[in-house]
């Protein structure tokens, strides 16, 4: 059997909601579609965090109301807090993410908490997602860096995502929100966090703010890590540094881990074909470059 | 000490042969004068191929002409042959490089010569560069893949790279000229010429094509390479896929090996400020991540 890497696909989510043109309801509904059509077991597939801080998120129920569940595939969907797991539960969603900060200054100027505090509202989440047969996810942001307090320091990046494993969470994906680490740094985090929570249970999600996200991803998987997050059409941006690259693009992941001898289970061509379509509506040229390849050879 | 890794810089050559619009002369000597100020101490100045073959580069002699020579700074220029050699030497050169490839489809269409026939056509010139004291470095292209063969032996590239090392090629680059290659197999492929060519004669060569530039040239200095090509703001092209992305991007790749705790001499910011210089003068965005980045920080 193959080496295997589970892609988490976050356009819908991570990816759309640092676009600045608007998306059609009817249009996200159709992208995560056509994800679920090109092999992808995970796609994110919306937020209900309050559409007053993601406007283009604003229209998630209906998303989640549109979609089509296609049997083996998560859709799991961001949520802030409980009222927001309450939405996302009306809407229908099985998998949910929950998120938080290895800075204490990025937690503090994004989420109006302090770390602790951020994992404390999500207490009831998780034992109401118990009760539920829900999975959770969990998201640790900063990891390799912060806008506001620059270095964040290892250890606290190890404890958190501990304290997520502990409280439930049955994956953590470990988050290089602003994109600065490079491989060995992102190799060192990995390791320090896997001495600590088990492998299996890690994810990574690189941007590719300075290019250096598959790289990092190529490190880890290296490393032993086995999930990704990225993004079709390399979607995302980052808020931090206006005009800078967004989410490590899938079509590039998946070339390079097919290249590499790893299995995804997913359609390269369909997979390019989406971001393309995607980039469209989004009024750009796509941000992945194998995707622009694939389109001329 | 700290670890070194030498960036050489093909933006002036490799650059701008592939970029359709036309740089004007003294912008070419401006580029070269740039780039040495930041600390490179490889920059490719250009080539004499013919014009025929490269119209972009027909000013050879003027651009050797105009440019600073900075003590300590390497400016290689491409030659093909004997008169190509010639040229380069009235033009002051004191480095020289000459190319072929692994591919034997490939060297039949770009040089019109079998793989062997190409190299005898160099033996001139090296014995020539020897009684002159000139340096020659030695290209090997399409390492991972071909355009019109496909899968390209690994024994094809060991056996030219050491037929161009035995031959008095100080350093040999290994070229994937189409970016095909993802980590596993640069690696692959480097260790098995450093299996018959000594690791501090061999340099690696990538392109973006699908992407996958530095994370290739991660696993490959992981793996104990210590020289590597690369252009400023992307520069490039594929003559390949209509489109494409060029070279690795010196600004990425520079930030990358400082991120790893390897030094390379070079000033980021000025590299960057450089590339974006360039890329207005192509009349297109930088095609540097980190240089698109740092404009922004």
């Amino acid at each position: 059997m193959a080496d295997f890497v589970r892609i988490v696909e976050v356009a819908p989510r991570d990816g759309l909601q640092n676009e600045a043109r608007h998306v059609a309801t009817a249009d996200k509904i159709a992208l995560v579609d056509r994800l679920s059509a090109t092999g992808l077991r995970s796609i994110e597939a919306t937020s209900f965090v309050s559409p007053r801080w993601v406007p283009q998120l604003a229209d998630a129920a209906e998303v989640m109301a549109g979609i089509v569940r296609r049997p083996g595939v998560s859709y799991p969907v961001l949520v802030p807090n409980e009222q927001g797991y309450a939405r996302a539960r009306a809407a229908g969603a099985e998998e949910v993410a929950v998120f938080t900060a290895a800075s204490e200054a990025f937690a503090r100027k994004n989420i109006n908490a302090s770390i602790d505090t951020s994992i404390d509202r999500f207490a009831p989440v998780l034992a109401r997602a118990a009760r539920d047969g829900v999975r959770v996810r969990g998201y640790v942001s900063t990891v390799l860096g912060c806008p506001y307090q620059g270095e964040v320091p290892l250890t606290e990046v190890v404890r958190v995502a501990r304290r997520l494993h502990a409280m439930g969470c049955y994956e953590i994906s470990l988050g290089d929100t602003i994109g600065v680490g490079t491989p060995r740094k992102a190799r060192a985090m990995l390791r320090a966090v896997a001495a600590e929570v088990p492998m299996a249970a890690l994810a990574v999600h690189f941007h590719d703010t300075y290019g250096q996200a598959l790289a990092n991803v190529a490190a880890c998987v290296e490393a032993g890590v086995r999930v990704a997050d990225s993004a079709v059409a390399g979607t995302g941006g980052c808020p931090y540094a206006r005009g800078a690259s967004g989410n490590a693009a899938s079509e590039d992941l998946v070339y390079m881990l097919h290249g590499m001898g790893i299995d995804t289970g997913i359609d390269l061509e369909a997979l390019a074909e989406t971001g393309r379509w995607l980039a469209a509506r989004l009024g750009r040229p796509t941000g992945s470059k194998a995707g622009q390849a694939l389109a001329h050879a």
